[in-house]
């Protein structure tokens, strides 16, 4: 047996040979020859480094201001005299707009209809804004929450009268190119399906119905799911309960105190200070946001669609992985973004507005709101949140244009997190300087 | 055309009626049961919150401390007497002991050779920290320095001297059992090859191509890249240089401040203080690491590779993944696993111990190393090296034992995020009392 055919020291020596060779021929793996790319455990170490920063402010903030929270505080926000309930008494006037709205339906011609629809709508908006700013005794928080309300109740009943002209055009189309016996006998056969067709929708039980919805698009026959789920109720149930807690707690100890220690940098206009502040507030500011959004869409919405059996739980889509800001805006909060599909773009769509034309308007509509829900309470008008949402135009342009991917979403994401406390921070300091300082130091 | 066959209002009516129908039964995708698992946005989501939460960090540290990197101040940790330089002479120094070292190999006996062998490593161990305990100008900094260096020449002449052994034997066992001329003939045949066979290794130019070779263990014929590749070479030196200012002035700017800061709680005993004091250095610290990581098993040591074509390149693996301890330790430092492993490790269990107590007895030179190079240059013998490598078994254990996949992965980056701050804080608690404070106060 030759030796010349074997490794240069054979194996018969193996026990101790093996441990001769020890390196081969190779790279590193950070090396871009390695061709490696595993780094899973890269999101673990960012969420270990997030979960420890955010301990951290949040002990350095127990230490410097101690406990903060108290949930008696959060009623007198809603209510300075707790005799004069303002908010409440707007609230349950709605009742009476809703009684003439279904009067409305059919009883008048089209025309006139029309015009007591537009009447009775722009009550319903500029009705709390009167209240508003004329009842001394409404504060803030049960301001926006009034007004929050009506503007739902407008849209709801946009999209109710909007869904009843569409049905009556629907009739009149049917009865002139068809026979009436064979629509008839349709619209019977119909009926055995339990499915309610126009003018039967035309009850207060069908439009409360719609009224206590979770969602502002009225259609004849929603969607119904087979039966309550207990569990699922009692799970939505604690998270709510949970997580409003949560959300005032978070408020009243880290967003109220930081709010407080930016004021007097940006009143300087210390440049340097202003971003640090900035950015302090960034982060309370953005982990409310995101507990709010699990709480209100998540949370309350399936609870009161549990509670109704309403069928349609689709209140947001993955926005959390939008590349683009139009995205974003599309899937973030899907019950205002069907409403302004279907009532709003397509409508317009169909008279010939262009699409880039259309999607401006959609966020000017949108930016008109926000600023609504926000001037007014306030009772300062600034256009920083209108400013804010008609910035997102050039916004979503230039992310369209210039990133994709994870860029994107990056972008996406540094527009949510900054851009709110830049805002919240403009209205809190000349709400700041307003109030709290007296006019003569604005 | 009978009209029940077709949807309830007809495709003929389809512009109008499409609209009617705009929900469908569907769940929230953040219900278990719609079985949504895309959450791709997130990771970008962690990415940007750790950034922008650092970046304020940062600029409140400018804020609060203007600049405090100072480049010249480093030369001065090395020296504090620039016309002494203890630390320079020891290194020099070890050229003796490496000369020495060679005459060694084959001239004695095995015997009185590993006697001798025995008498110069410990020479090189105690030597250094002898100078280092009785020379008053050498600085901490200096000393670890020398020190690590003369731990690395100690470990690779205890490679080199075990490997030329297992050559002898090799030799010996050939010798008993094959006919000399047919092993000669295979000696020679080898030579062909380049390939350089015992005792043909014994030069200075192979024994100090080992000594600046990055690795610890001795082979005969190192793997050898075929070229130099001046691009890499260069990119590796720029990355060498930045990451060096990199770190330098993360230590200046945001380490030495919060260590400073430290000290009254922890002189105080301030519980909460403490634990927030710890988390406020453990993000520096750790951040500090990885660009250690990274420059030292990366750009220096490929750097260095590069320009001896040393081929083997696997310095690190892909620790950043592991799920377990041991997996990290194993992967996290090849060069020294490699060393523990063909040196220490193995030779155990071929002497019947049993792989429990011989990972043990890893861990404890391991530890004994660490205690090595920090004790004795801050003159302090306090055992929290040793102890912080010692905890690892029991942990290695326990994470081992009951954490499995992210939970371990995550479990691990926890370890080392808040291990070494500890471990930080405790020396220079210690170093503090006894040298700021004076001995009175501790």
């Amino acid at each position: 047996m030759p030796h010349s055919t074997r490794t240069p020291l054979g194996p018969c020596y193996g026990d101790i040979s093996i441990g001769l060779f020890c390196h081969k021929l190779q790279e590193s793996l950070l090396s871009s020859a390695s061709g490696y790319s595993n780094y899973r455990g890269i999101l673990n170490w960012c969420v270990v480094m997030l979960i420890l920063s955010n301990a951290r402010l949040f002990l350095e903030n127990l230490i410097k201001y101690g406990i903060l929270v108290d949930p008696i505080q959060v009623i007198s926000l809603f209510l300075k005299d707790p005799y004069s309930w303002p908010a409440l008494c707007l609230i349950i006037c709605k009742c009476l707009a809703l009684l003439f709205y279904l009067w409305l339906q059919g009883t008048f011609g089209e025309r006139l209809g029309t015009f007591l629809h537009l009447i009775n709508l722009s009550t319903i908006l500029c009705l709390p804004v009167a209240t508003v700013l004329f009842v001394s005794s409404m504060t803030p928080v049960g301001a926006v929450f009034a007004l929050a309300v009506y503007t739902i109740l407008f849209l709801k009943l946009y999209s109710y009268k909007d869904v009843n002209r569409w049905c009556r055009d629907i009739r009149q189309a049917r009865a002139r190119t068809l026979a009436r016996s064979l629509s008839f006998q349709r619209f019977n056969g119909s009926a055995v399906q339990t499915q309610v067709s126009y003018p039967g929708n035309l009850t207060h039980r069908d439009m409360y119905y719609f009224i206590f919805a979770p969602t502002l698009c009225y259609e004849l026959n929603f969607p119904r799911s087979p039966r309550i789920r207990k569990r699922f109720l009692l799970r939505r149930l604690f998270e709510m309960v949970f997580l409003m807690q949560l959300l005032v707690g978070l408020i009243q100890q880290w967003m109220v105190p930081t709010i407080q220690n930016s004021m007097k940098p940006f009143q300087d206009m210390d440049f340097s200070r202003m971003i640090e502040r900035l950015l302090k507030l960034a982060v309370p500011n953005h982990l409310i946001w995101l507990i709010f959004f699990y709480w209100f869409f998540h949370s309350s919405m399936n609870f009161v669609a549990e509670l109704m059996q309403f069928g349609d739980r689709e209140f947001y889509r993955d926005w959390w992985n939008s590349e683009t800001v139009t995205y974003f805006w599309a899937n973030w909060n899907i019950p205002v973004h069907k409403w302004c599909l279907r009532h709003f773009y397509k409508p317009m769509l169909k008279r010939g507005v262009s699409k880039r034309v259309a999607q401006a308007a959609v966020f000017l509509v949108s930016a008109f709101f926000h600023e609504y829900l926000v001037s007014v309470p306030l009772k300062m008008f600034r256009l920083w949140a209108f400013m804010g949402m008609m910035v997102q135009v050039p916004l979503a342009w230039f992310v369209g244009q210039f990133l994709r991917g994870n860029y994107g979403n990056a972008a996406v994401w540094i527009s949510l997190i900054i851009g709110q406390p830049i805002a919240v921070l403009m209205y809190v300091h000349d709400y700041y300087v307003l109030h709290v300082q007296g006019p003569s130091a604005g």
